[in-house]
């Protein structure tokens, strides 16, 4: 058992309590003030005192794609399809698996400082990527990036098979890339394999303008109508981005209880647009949030997207009470964990997963103590960040990595990766 | 003399060279790769080992009232009048020197910890404000924030003798908080002074279409017209914000030579809009970023500014490639010096200010090293702030601060003063 004491507990988005929290193994054991009985009867492996910090759910990062971390800052300040086309996709095809290996590394080294333990990413090479997270000790949940036609169905069921069960920290879900990569034969073949599987499927949707624009020109239909109307939507999941949506899109949403992932730092510098978060909020669909991959952000870090989401409703809509912190923290933490079907690393309660961060308030950036949970979301920083746990075990702490890896090798790695690709 | 050595220096916004720096005194005694000769000659008080990272001129905050940290969190996600007129101004009536100078203490903290040397900072108390930052070695522009009629000229005047001089660190500017809450009169006066004294003028200006609006019913001009027309920009300085500016405002700004100072996040919190920042650069118009002060940000990190300057571009405009890394680098670094009149603190040259931060690329977030620059715009934090050095002395090092005061003292200060006035 580890003990966390004389700290805080933020035990709702806007709830701070002064209580203790124990961990067992992978589970959160105990939260409350125990009685000076209970305290004696037991032993604890290590005892941590927080010192008057903040104990929180732990940020979850609800769509990524990692091992793009090779291309940060090596196509910025480019029109969007020179972006893709001349630079991601050829040097996306001189990946391979291990490569992928070492950039995913590489990106949970970052997750962990920006207290991220779960990322729910979409990516090729499953198989290297998986590997890297569990030796690591870090939780994901894979998204198929499937695309092109209805033959590919085949890999979908066998990798639900093969990643489902094969650790505690990985789980998997249908998904494809997007609607204007993959055929129609392979997304009804996608929904039946939905169905048969009682199974959530999730996929990038509704992005940019072009992207709407396009599918109507195809189908008659945006992506969403074309989606739901092929049975994609029977059994939930989750939409990444939904920057352009139609009034039917979101009454859709709601109705067949998606999760929307806001991915507002990628959207702003792809110059794809800001997604209606207040007016999804409004009619109660779940909201998430994620970075999306290295290339298009170009960091991982939940402080920036939970200020961007709030900031960017509030200049939109022209109203500064547009999309209070509440909402933001939310979408951070239980939100991105129901995104992604983690029903149980969502809240601080006992039971649940130890998915943990403690927050350091003795920063310049976190003082006065006005409003802690207003703190995090509009001051807060990766810097505040001084211990993240996953599933019960400390992979970050002061600054230094308990991954099972040097951090400096991974740099040497995916510097090598990139150079000798250029 | 300090020597730092075995790292890089960034020499212009896009520019990374592997060379030394030589500090003596509070001056850049040398750049470059020394001869061993030159090197046997020499001693030095400390040798810094960069270890590979980077040296680079420290940003400047080219807006912000310190202050104003006491109201972080305290009052967000409200309406603007609610905000300004319910909270913002009933606190502040409740403050004196004593607080600001506290208050002024746990800004200067944060400051530190973002690599900012040197803040524009407009407020009042100046006499506290003023003891904060020299006691702690750190720099500063006062800009003066007079309201009201004409009388008050003569507070101006006084202000301008009393303080510049009284500190290497410090210098005084005219100014004035804004349009709508200076009568005409004492516009007049202060043109008459900057006349006189041959010196620039800065104030806030056309931050919200409100003031825009009301301003044009009042005297049939925009403020940057109105500001012309009684000859407050003869002599230069800075308007902060300019969200809201006509082509013929922009045509005044070129003219006149006055810098703009951008204030992204507060623009976004407060509703306010985003300004019109590339066509501004592309007027040759110079530009500075600003925190705005901590009430409406709510923290002052130039990281996100910077990230916000750029990545707002993108999306209001629909490019891309709008605004790149290297307007922003210059404008967070170079630009903001220059707003401020600060000619001998803007680069890394020999015989320039000792005003430099060192940035940690040993970091996640700044690996690969595919381009340098592109790292601290877009995925920089004040994470990677491994040093700061005003003047040339360090002031923040590793998480620790040396500005001759206990940070715990002061954040107690800051939350007595906070509770005291609730």
């Amino acid at each position: 058992m580890i003990r966390f004491f004389n700290g805080r507990v933020l035990t709702s988005a806007e709830t701070v309590e002064e209580k203790e929290l124990w961990t067992d193994g992978d589970k959160i054991a105990f939260v409350g003030v125990p009685t000076p009985q209970k305290l004696a009867e037991q032993t604890f492996e290590r005892e941590i005192d927080l010192g008057g910090s903040l104990l929180m759910p732990s940020f979850k990062n609800a769509h990524t794609h990692s091992a793009m971390t090779f291309l940060r800052s090596y196509a910025d300040d480019l029109p969007l399809r020179e972006w893709l086309f001349d630079r991601v996709f050829p040097m996306e095809a001189k990946l391979d698996g291990e490569k992928i290996y070492w950039l995913t590394k590489l990106a949970i080294l970052e997750y962990l400082t920006t207290g991220v333990t779960a990322v729910y990413d979409m990516y090729f090479e499953m198989d290297y990527y998986v590997k890297a997270c569990v030796e690591s000790g870090f939780r994901t949940v894979l998204c198929d990036a499937v695309s092109g036609n209805k033959k590919r169905i085949v890999e979908l069921e066998e990798k639900y098979e093969k990643f489902n069960g094969c650790s505690p920290l990985v789980k998997y879900d249908l998904g494809f890339h997007a609607e204007y990569t993959a055929e129609l034969g392979l997304l009804e073949e996608i929904a039946k394999l939905s169905e048969r599987l009682g199974t959530r499927v999730s996929t990038h949707n509704s992005e940019t303008e072009k992207e709407v624009r396009e599918c109507i020109e195809k189908y008659g239909k945006t992506p969403t109508e074309l989606f739901d109307s092929v049975g994609l939507l029977n059994h939930g999941g989750a939409f990444y981005h939904c920057v352009h949506l139609s009034e039917n899109d979101i009454e859709i949403i709601k109705n067949r209880g998606m999760w929307v992932v806001h991915c507002p730092a990628s959207n702003l510098k792809l110059a794809s647009g800001i997604a209606p978060i207040v007016k999804l909020a409004d009619k109660g669909i779940g909201l998430a949030l994620g970075t999306d991959g290295p290339a298009s952000n170009n960091c991982l870090d939940m402080f920036r997207e939970m200020f961007l989401m709030t900031s960017l409703q509030k200049v939109t809509l022209g109203d500064a009470s547009a999309c209070p912190a509440g909402l933001v923290l939310d979408a951070a933490t239980r939100g991105g964990a129901l995104a992604m079907g983690l029903d149980d690393c969502d809240t601080i309660e006992e039971g649940k997963q130890a998915d943990l961060i403690v927050i350091d308030l003795d920063q310049p950036n976190m003082q006065p103590l006005n409003n802690i949970a207003k703190n995090i979301v509009y001051s807060g920083s990766k810097q505040n960040v001084k211990l993240t746990m996953c599933a019960g075990k400390v992979l970050y702490e002061d600054g230094k990595f308990f991954i099972n890896e040097d951090p400096k090798l991974i740099y040497k790695k995916a510097n090598e990766i990139i150079n000798s690709m250029k």
